[in-house]
């Protein structure tokens, strides 16, 4: 086989979700593209990689050293939102709903994985809140094991601020959801937590 | 959002099956990586699409003017294995059993898409052919509509030579199939060309 073909299927199938024959696909789709869209993209891979950065403040992946979430003036730099990786920020973002700040965790805590309170940006988010102006912390985690574990800490540590108000996103049934196919816990939640209907 | 970020997710939804999730999740994955892997993928990727050419004898992918299989002596130069694309002749070889060559066509006889016998590889086929030596040509072209009218058009023009055998690969009943669900045309193929047990 030819071998840039060959380093080409190896170099892509190093990525997640891609095995051997989509990385092939995927080398003869690139053939069919121009050959300049080809090295754009190769170089905006390159520049992402070398040139991101860590918004001090939040953790946010960022082009400066401060986010445009936590530049913007108009944001309320009030509350804050804890999530777990950068994904879950722009999933909140996407619904134009949410006009705080954020603070990205980097992970949950997982003892089975390795992964402390430590090796999270837990104290970043301690330290800015202990600077003050902070009146709502909202943990956005997910409801594994692991996202539980670290809500518990989380929730401990922010005991530290009886000034701060500490909530987390609501649990229930999901618009869509079959109510057949729910899990007890979430539906034993979304149960105890019945609004009345206005 | 991180222009860094925003660019390389654009890039990358550009390609087939990736869509902007998909796009998020791979970016997030070349952060984990070494900056130097992701270095070495990317030059792949332009390596590739810069460096790549076909072979002037049968239009497979090469780093060369002549293909590792076109320039192989000790492969049969007496038989050529006709596919439509380079996939095709990259899972034939993986099966080790097929020691003749190989000639890409470059597609298939489409007239909704706009293909023509003039826009593959058909004239360069029988070039190849008319400069004698070929003693068996074999059709590997896929059984759609498109396949089949590709394979009728060759086996017109091939006429021209008596001397050369024309075979099909053999149409039946996968290993792995459920005789259930395999389409009558499939089956009818396969009654038709039973074969005695040895």
């Amino acid at each position: 086989m030819s071998q840039l073909l060959n380093n080409v299927i190896e170099e892509l199938s190093k990525l997640p979700g891609i095995g051997r024959r989509t990385a092939l696909r995927l080398s003869m789709h690139l053939l069919r593209m121009d050959a300049s869209a080809v090295a754009d993209m190769t170089r905006s891979i390159d520049r992402f990689r070398q040139e991101i950065r860590r918004c001090r403040v939040c953790n946010n992946l960022s082009d400066d050293e401060i986010c445009p979430i936590c530049a913007d003036e108009k944001r309320d730099h009030a509350t804050i939102c804890v999530v777990e990786q950068v994904a879950d920020l722009l999933s909140i973002e996407h619904t134009q709903q949410y006009r705080g700040l954020y603070h990205v965790l980097g992970g949950v805590i997982s003892p089975m994985q390795g992964i402390a309170p430590s090796d999270l940006t837990i104290d970043l988010l301690i330290d800015r809140i202990a600077e003050g102006g902070v009146k709502e912390v909202i943990l956005a985690i997910s409801t594994s094991v692991e996202g539980e574990t670290t809500l518990f800490y989380l929730m401990n540590r922010l005991r530290e601020f009886p000034e701060v108000k500490v909530t987390s996103i609501a649990r229930g049934i999901g618009f869509g959801d079959e109510l057949e196919y729910v899990d007890e816990l979430t539906l034993t939640h979304a149960l105890a937590n019945r609004r009345a209907i206005e």
